[in-house]
């Protein structure tokens, strides 16, 4: 069983696919970033990258997409609503591929990764590197997210949480 | 032409369609709300959204949708990034469908159908009522945001800016 995770944004939408057959010993299978042109308007934006994890679902056929729960800080509220229109079309890629959907919260990915609910980037992608066996950190930070993000998931499911 | 305006949510959205070819005398063709089901998961109701007014922009084929600019305030943030997942879905279908985007902000769209860029559900309801002929206001307020957002874009349109 396949599973994706995904970090949603308008720039940059960062994804991994892991190989969840054996979930104490998920494995890395592809993992990279959707880049959409910041010229480009929100809406032809929103429809390529509609497009293009379409087809990453179609290809992998993930039995589950994951996610990070939406966190809301006031401060932030802005960059949350931008993000949100990016995750509204993820969340409609996962279930049109029939994918169940996970909903991690941060701290919880961080914990279950870096072993810190409060780890850096810099500490995430250390991790990242770690469990998949990769030679150095994964770069940017968006697709370090997005396989931390899918390892999580993959891990409490083998945890059977 | 025609043209539609959208009030986009996660549990109503709104709509309404209007024939913009004499664009100072807007005439409604249809209004009215997509209902989506509250115990059905997030990702399934965009699914529905998606799909629904898809075949709403296809069988009008309008040459403008119409929506208004989001509102970030720290108080309603969630309600706003909520709201958001539901925007991306219709941004998307919007462009699938070919229509120019018009984003308006809601005083805008206050001042230019009540006279009142502070003007109350009620007040709107009633003005919209009024500049469409209508025996009694249209209910639920979505309905009439919506109908209020294309009337807008259409008389804006109509006085070139």
């Amino acid at each position: 069983m396949r599973l994706v995770g995904i970090d949603p944004g308008l720039l940059r939408t960062g994804y991994a696919v892991i190989d969840a057959s054996r979930p104490m010993a998920p494995c890395l299978i592809e993992a990279g970033l959707i880049r959409l042109p910041p010229r480009s308007s929100v809406a032809s934006r929103l429809v390529q990258l509609h497009d293009d994890l379409a087809e990453l679902l179609s290809e992998h056929e993930p039995g589950i997409v994951s996610v990070e729960e939406v966190f809301v800080n006031a401060k932030f509220a802005r960059t949350a609503v931008t993000m949100a229109h990016a995750r509204g079309v993820v969340l409609l890629c996962a279930q049109r591929a029939g994918a169940r959907l996970v909903e991690l919260a941060p701290a919880t990915i961080k914990k279950a990764i870096a072993g810190n609910g409060q780890a850096t980037k810099a500490q995430m992608q250390r991790a990242v590197a770690a469990q998949c066996g990769l030679a150095t950190p994964p770069k940017p930070a968006d697709v370090a997210d997005a396989i931390a993000i899918a390892l999580c998931a993959c891990l409490r499911g083998a945890r059977g949480r």
